[in-house]
């Protein structure tokens, strides 16, 4: 086990609850790390803080798992972890079969993300303390879920900046082309090797019962529809008529395969084009609509491109006004961290007054309670999800 | 009617979509003025803004009606916003009987609140230029709802900003003791003469059902429980017990008669108590909870005493904390519009470091949607109701 201690006055952070530091706050380090090696924490005077992973390998040298001295080395350890996140969203979702078992800090487990889709486990492995312990992992989720595959979405840039490399791997037992499963009484096919990041998106469950009271007898239109979730549960809701649009065409045919599946496939239509320009079109088509989905994919990747990134969610919110009818509402979302609730708000703000419309804000809402938010650690909190209605 | 122009550079917020002037922005005045006479807006070059209320009385010296020319005198444009403003809740809440009917600026009513309770309307009027109108009003409410009887709930006192005597008033029909209303299926009485604000809360209705997946099976504490909604909910969704505290008699004696009304006197059960002191002495006895609901009242009233009222918020909520089972839920409010939703979280997050507890935040929500917020005018949102899970 290494041994690092913390310059004076950088163990505030950490002592408040954040559960990271950073390479430039470490004053000296006893041992001979390897990537993703257990490490104890001390302050400047000596005095333990907790124990984690260090990695000199990364801006983010340290993750906290514990403030107890406890052996990470060990597969009891990330069982009862597992567990415990497992009782949180019992507590919060009786009967699901299906959402995020693990979501990394919030859940004392940095770096591993696991989403659970019916008897299949999604996985990625963010850190190298993790990547390190994959075995010991795939041990520990076994005992608690007894899933009939695991697979690991490794495909993701962020794993560069832990020195680990990009892949996608079935762990253990069988993963299907399709895995079926159900979000508010709705089906959904899932691609777990091929799909978005673990395969869907399970933060937007609660949200999308936005549509409940709004979407019947209007016509609705989801933007960046990916798979459809927005668009079919507003089929369901008995809109007149759904428009889903993505750029993917792989997206657009897995849509068009969850509106079937629920017997909504004359109501609820896909189509393949570019978002930007399509908003557009249909606006010199003269076409209105009741309801807007705005649920793009994250514009803001790192705290560099907010400006260009808020000018792309300003122009794709400032159409979708103008398509509105009078009364028609607005559901838009931003998954980026760091578009914070303020911005996110103040963008729409300008939106609105660029498209000459008055509108009010009706609900805003966040992530799914399987997503939750350590207060002490903001980097948790990334969804928001507002609802607007023009006059 | 009177004529206003405003000073150079003064017009950028009004134009900007908020619908408020404050005296020291205008230049000159055409006209005799009477507190509430309509009065058309000029830019300093005179060019046409919109025509609203003068009120030579009040800071917020103009309040925007319309960007149009229109008759402010004429019952006809009262009866077309009311009922426009009730075609907005009717789609978001197809089936209710109670509701916010009239929320202000947010329906181009600046300073009229008008809240439905079943049959009965009981309403607020909180500027000269409304109060003048009064009878032209209770027209076009009539004309509207059609109710049994209006209640003019005018003992607020920020009538006295806008030169207005503070009274209680039946303007039409007759107004019972208790009104029995519905809520999320569940019965309350309300007090329309005697309780607070227009008699009762009904901007929390979609918040009391956060409690839906988390009060089973749980021990309940409901501070400041005022007429016992939360209570009445908690054990409706199955709470083992909920113990609601007050510091008011009336507000226990009711809050008990509605647990009775809704077969749950035996789980239900209130304290007429200061809650400040209460959450210290439970804390004393060893009590703990599975659920700590703190929905206190405003304690920030202006921007000057924020400091003061965050150390309100932070005493309760930590107290709050320290109260709770590991896995419990605090769910918690502030009804503040001058307490943010970032300054809420830093307080909930310096609470929970006093509390010594590590906490997760699984929601975060708002006022109904009958309390809609327009966007162009940030004081018409104040509520923020987050959701804590407590490791």
């Amino acid at each position: 086990m290494l041994s690092l201690r913390l310059k004076k006055n950088e163990d505030r952070r950490i002592k408040s609850g954040h559960p990271w530091v950073f390479s430039n706050e470490i004053a000296s380090i006893v041992g001979t790390p390897e990537p993703g090696m257990s490490a104890e924490l001390l302050d400047a005077s000596g005095a333990y803080i907790g124990c984690g992973y260090y990695n000199s390998r990364s801006l983010i040298a340290f993750r906290l798992l514990s403030r107890q001295r406890v052996d990470l080395d060990n597969v009891d350890w990330y069982e009862q972890h597992i567990r415990a996140a497992q009782i949180l969203r019992q507590a919060t979702y009786p009967n699901l079969r299906t959402f995020r078992a693990v979501y990394g800090e919030s859940d004392f487990l940095p770096g591993l993300v696991v989403d659970k889709y019916g008897e299949y486990l999604s996985i990625q492995i963010l850190s190298a303390g993790m990547e390190r312990r994959r075995d010991l992992l795939i041990e520990a989720l076994q005992r608690v879920y007894e899933p009939q595959g695991i697979i690991a979405r490794n495909d993701v840039s962020v794993r560069t900046l832990e020195g680990l490399t990009e892949n996608v791997e079935v762990l253990t037992g069988e993963i299907p082309e399709l895995v079926e499963i159900e979000e508010n009484g709705l089906k959904f096919l899932v691609d777990l090797v091929n799909g978005q990041k673990t395969g869907g998106f399970l933060d937007q469950k609660e949200n999308h019962l936005l549509l409940k009271n709004i979407a019947a007898g209007r016509e609705v239109l989801d933007c960046f529809c990916y798979a459809g979730s927005w668009a079919v549960h507003a089929g369901a809701f008995g809109a007149d008529s759904v428009l889903g649009i993505d750029i993917s065409a792989r997206a657009v045919a897995q849509a068009s395969r969850n509106a079937d599946l629920n017997g909504l496939s004359g109501r609820v239509n896909f189509e393949e084009c570019d978002a930007f320009d399509r908003l557009r079109s249909l606006k010199h088509e003269g076409r209105r609509f009741g309801v807007v989905v705005m649920d793009p994919p994250a514009f803001v990747k790192s705290r560099k491109n907010i400006a260009e990134a808020t000018k792309g969610y300003l122009t794709v919110n400032r159409r979708a006004l103008e398509l509105l009818e009078p009364g028609g509402y607005l559901i838009t979302c931003s998954c980026s961290h760091h578009m914070g609730r303020e911005l996110f708000r103040d963008m729409l703000t300008q939106a609105a007054r660029q498209a000459k419309r008055e509108v009010r804000l009706v609900a805003t809402c966040s992530q799914a309670a399987d997503h939750p938010v350590l207060l002490s650690f903001p980097e948790s909190e990334y969804l928001k999800c507002f609802v607007l209605q023009a006059v």
